[in-house]
């Protein structure tokens, strides 16, 4: 079978992570709903997911194993993770979707007294329905909800070798996509005909699944970076923007390219240049000690007036963005081990057009080390 | 542009279907956090969802035209919308993350002794943070928050020609790429590699991307349907069983097909034709003022002791999987033009391994229309 090469011993050692951050928050129990926090603590690895019918549960005690409390359809593959507890239920259920048997495990293991830590911060979700959640509550007793957030940031944020190594080889598998691109895009060739064969070549070169493929195309620039493709054919002078979240193994790269049809205009080589010198001034800010907001400010003071709001860049890794966000007011620590994305935007020239750059790294003892290879400096032409 | 053939007047009949169940729950206000349910009123299509960082908020108003409150990177896709009221903040903003500007926009809609829905029942999430939900609680004074799942629920079931032709074409999509498997699957080819050719032939059949795809392969049977794909190569007696949710515009199939690597065992041969009659069954009791348990039970009765447990089929169209449940307990009305899977397991022979059979149909008043071309009654050989 192909498993993720994480050893049992890193997943023990990331729960160790994990209950060292409960405890000095004094969480008896943290309850665990959606698919990353899950991955992270058993290696769950499924597409199922996509299916919004039903939920899923981990608990994470304040000591010991973890418990998968689940639907009966995922036992066989969650029987084939670390996890040595295991309890299901035949979902959907109408009457009682698991909530006794979650309320069950959290009793058992969290005192009446005590507390019970979820995600409710920025970033997060709970997956599961609310009224559901309100008859979980209304048997926990007296035991309080506390926001974990925190908790599972701080464990999740920095990776460990083997995750690096993961993230490396999703970053190499879109390297060799991206290299590719000459082969699916040139004038005449409609935009969503160029989505389509990228997401091929990305499988081509070994991606599991195409979990997020955006991009744009317009004369000298594009208008924005989060649309589906148009039917309108690539044009001389357009740029051309792909920026893929692929998935290996459960771990994402997020990075993008920008090519000129036929030679650019100089708005578009400037706008290039510029977010390649900003990108290196991210690079060059990002060391342990550096503060997520450093890396904006690095970024920002190169784009200067032409620089987009919003971040500029992100954590990675078992999503397509993670905590923390280079925005000017996330004051989140660098550590070393932290993969993180440069992701500068700005406007071309003095038109409407944007431009956007991104690549993927982690912060080293020593500074930024690429994940992604590093764009062309000059706008590469097709 | 690409935009989906839903037309402005369709939107305008979906937001005036939900009003009038609106109405009957008397509910001023109606607040949609997710993909799908966005989508479903304004079109607002895009992978972005993949990215947990920012919330988008619509605003079903008891009369009028919703108003969306998302973050600025939207904006220029909201626009070409139908919408006429889009209000935006920069994301991700660590102070305000929106909570403000979507209170505002709930209490000018909502007198103070109203109800603002949301959908909080079974096969439905809250797509924002936890803590942020509580703050705008908090802005909105004595206004109650009421389930609205009914409401959604009733309006999104029932598909209108449009969506039924919209899930038709993705259908016969995979229709397409399934008649290629020959091409990509054999003795010797590891499921893994299976997996990537398949999605690679859907994009080359014009899926705009796959959002979903298991399977299984094993002696016989597989051991269950939502592991990602093994390393194994196929051997000579597996079964092999492809699985996928592609998606064209918005719009999803999913059912699945299955194949034998050589000459089948009986048990596997007799296990095919048994989830065929099932189908056959479960098609010909889906008629208007039948229940979703209707078809469960015209299936399971065919299936006799080797029916797996859990539901035999659901709906579909703008998610993998949508109400109703086809389970012993889901009493939901069937109606026209609701889009349905039925989706047969059972055991086979006297072994471990399981096989599982999908079609996906459209309920007309005469009974059921497929939408996916039907399998082969007698299990195909590769």
């Amino acid at each position: 079978m192909t498993r993720a090469p994480i050893s049992d011993a890193e997943y023990r050692s990331r729960v160790a992570r994990l209950q060292t951050g409960m405890a000095a928050a004094d969480i008896g129990a943290l309850l665990l709903t959606g698919p990353a926090d899950i991955f992270y603590v058993t290696g769950f690895l499924t597409r199922f997911w996509e299916s919004p019918t039903r939920p899923w549960f981990v608990v994470v005690p304040a000591a010991g194993e973890p418990v998968a409390v689940i639907p009966s359809i995922g036992v066989p593959l969650m029987g084939r993770s670390w996890l040595n507890e295991i309890r299901s239920w035949d979902a959907p259920d109408q009457e009682d979707d698991g909530v006794t048997l979650l309320a069950e495990v959290l009793i058992e293991h969290v005192r009446p007294t005590g507390q019970i830590g979820i995600a409710m911060g920025h970033e997060t979700h709970l997956r599961m329905p609310l009224t559901d959640f309100a008859r979980v509550r209304a048997q926990l007793g007296p035991r309080h909800l506390e926001d974990a957030t925190d908790v599972i940031r701080r464990a999740r944020e920095v990776k460990s070798e083997a995750e690096i190594a993961q993230i490396r080889a999703t970053c190499t598998i879109a390297d060799r996509a991206f290299a590719r691109v000459p082969e699916i895009a040139r004038e005449g060739v409609p935009l969503d005909r160029v989505f389509r064969e990228f997401q091929k070549l990305l499988l081509d070169e070994g991606a599991d699944w195409v979990a997020y493929l955006a991009g744009g195309a317009g004369a000298g620039g594009y208008g924005d970076v989060i649309s589906p493709a148009s039917t309108e054919p690539l044009r001389a002078g357009d740029v051309l923007m792909l920026d893929t979240g692929a998935v290996r193994q459960g771990y994402y790269c997020d990075f993008d390219r920008n090519w000129a049809i036929g030679p650019p205009g100089d708005d578009a080589r400037r706008a290039h240049a510029l977010l390649w010198q900003a990108t290196e001034a991210g690079l060059a800010a990002a060391k342990p000690g550096a503060r997520a907001a450093d890396l904006h400010r690095a970024m920002a003071d190169v784009l200067g007036t032409a620089c987009l709001p919003g971040r500029l860049g992100h954590g990675l890794g078992i999503t397509l963005t993670e905590w923390p966000s280079l925005i000017p007011t996330d004051t989140t620590l660098l550590r070393e081990g932290m993969v993180l994305t440069l992701e500068p935007g700005c406007t071309v020239g003095e038109t409407d057009a944007i431009m956007v750059h991104e690549e993927n790294f982690v912060i080293r003892e020593s500074g930024a080390e690429l994940l992604s290879a590093r764009a062309p400096a000059e706008l590469p032409v097709l």
